[in-house]
């Protein structure tokens, strides 16, 4: 069945042969504690010390470096990303002598705005909702003659997320499931691509914020969701987007399982928390999620046969001036 | 010369065979942002994410797994502690099958008590002056027939902290000096041992908060602190003894560089800010010292030929909080 998706095992392990030299190959984090209270063995894959602070920066380098030997006469990129992505196409492009718009929302965190003016990025600010992203977007596109990087719906953005799943089941190759947080569900439905090839028994769950509702549209296989798109309101910025992607939609329904793990923002700030506390690592409120997962009741009804789990810590960027405890 | 003094680069390595199994080998972070900021390569040594959130695990360890081996008819350890040096005693002890009491000022960081607390060992709070806790110490040991461990001015404790350098140098051999935030000197004394055996031409700086004096009195030879010893008025509460012990002061005297760096709060406080949202993780103070002296005045005029610098990052015990810049 998965050869009718859009991006295989084979775009993934391209991907990761193509970023590899760009990337750091990030470290799994372990806690006494953690595996204390969940009577299980959990493995926190740090995407916060990625690249750029998250890991879209696998996703934009892979899309930029792939568009760099296929179009040649591209004069440069442009994107509309809440910050991670901004951040991380800033970088790539940085990286590989690529000029480089992004649009990003007037509300957005300031430490994200700064952070992609400093990889030489111009910033284009837009209106607060996901569609007026797409008009400016589009505008930069066609004025410029620049290709558009899309944050998950797009092939290469899925296979460069992808390659955390080569990397951490290289690292624990024992994983029995994987916690994802989502938001348009490219880092999801690149590591489910990747784990259900390697490993077809592991399980790979989606953890969102209230009001996804996305258990419900993988249970009846329908996008349920209202449009135009919605934000959530979610202390999580980074995965605020109610609607999955229409390139990762099909990926989702395919291969993730249909039992999803809401969370709300209680949950987030106690589980980013923790991890300061314990970790000692500074991660995002969308890593607060994956966390919280593990602390919820859901968790403790996983069938005992799931014992190693992975644990996606997808990014770093919180303004450390205005943590959410405070 | 070293073989007059008490400790020598053996016990080193013999306190790195005997802890290796049981400490973390943290790793080593390094940044573009700073490189490009200071024209050097800066190498940071996290052992925030140390066993314990500290450094202090390496000579706690290895002073108790000595003990242990060396003096079986011992019921138990007993030590007094900002924290830190408690808390990776506590660790050690329970790591170990000893039985352990940790004597701590009243006013110590409600996140460092708790912690020792869940390792199981006893908790007796002290008055606020250093000799208080020596008192409270003593009394301890003297009724449960307990050994002492020292949060510094002691051999293995020593020893066990040098095992940082033998590390270091490991993974970055090309280290050309190595920044080490000071209170009692037992790790930049292990340190210093370690690291000019392993390279002599390597220079080991200390780095103090303000009013510490280091050196005038490196500089004259001469301790010249007030008695009885007092504490500093610095936000770093891991570094906050004005003296320096009296077993590493000779160590110190004759392997680390005269030249101090002095560093205050608001310095402190900045760098702190630097490591949090430049390399997402999570330090106290004491480490902000270490990467304050990076920034600083002093620094810019190091001779060119010191370009690869390691710092001590030596523990991630801030509570959360309460961060200073809040």
């Amino acid at each position: 069945m998965a050869t009718k998706l859009a991006v295989n095992f084979g775009d993934v392990t391209e991907a990761y042969r193509r970023i590899s030299n760009f990337i750091h190959k990030t470290p799994i984090f372990t806690n006494n504690k953690i595996n204390e209270l969940t009577g299980r063995n959990i493995y926190f894959k740090a995407e916060n010390l990625q690249k750029t602070g998250s890991f879209k920066a696998r996703g934009a380098i892979n899309s930029i470096l792939k568009l760099k030997v296929e179009n040649s006469s591209v004069a440069g990129v442009v994107t509309h990303s809440s910050g991670n992505h901004g951040q991380a196409t800033a970088w790539a492009s940085k990286s590989t002598g690529f000029s480089c718009s992004i649009v990003v929302p007037k509300y957005s965190p300031a430490v994200k705005m700064a952070a992609i003016k400093e990889y030489g990025a111009e910033l284009i600010q837009c209106g607060p909702l996901p569609t007026d992203r797409m008009a400016a977007c589009e505008k930069v596109a066609r004025e410029k003659n620049y290709e558009i990087i899309p944050p998950f719906d797009h092939n290469d953005v899925i296979a460069g997320q992808g390659t955390i799943a080569v990397e951490f089941l290289e690292q624990v190759p024992d994983l029995d499931a994987i916690l994802v947080p989502i938001s348009g569900g490219g880092m999801l439905s690149g590591i489910a691509i990747a784990a259900k090839h390697i490993k077809p028994g592991i399980k790979v769950f989606a953890v969102e914020p209230e009001g996804k509702i996305l258990e419900k549209c993988l249970t009846s296989g329908e996008r349920l969701w209202p449009n135009p798109p919605q934000y959530l309101d979610t202390i999580a910025d980074g995965i605020r987007l109610q609607q999955v992607g229409h390139l990762t939609w099909p990926i989702l329904l395919e291969l993730v399982e249909k039992e999803v793990f809401t969370v709300n923002n209680e949950e987030i700030k106690a589980a980013m928390k923790f991890v300061f506390q314990r970790l000692k690592l500074v991660v995002e409120a969308a890593s607060g999620a994956g966390v919280a997962a593990v602390f919820s009741d859901r968790f403790k009804t996983l069938d005992s046969s799931i014992k190693n789990i992975g644990v996606i810590l997808c990014g770093g960027n919180v303004d450390i001036d205005h943590l959410p405890w405070y």
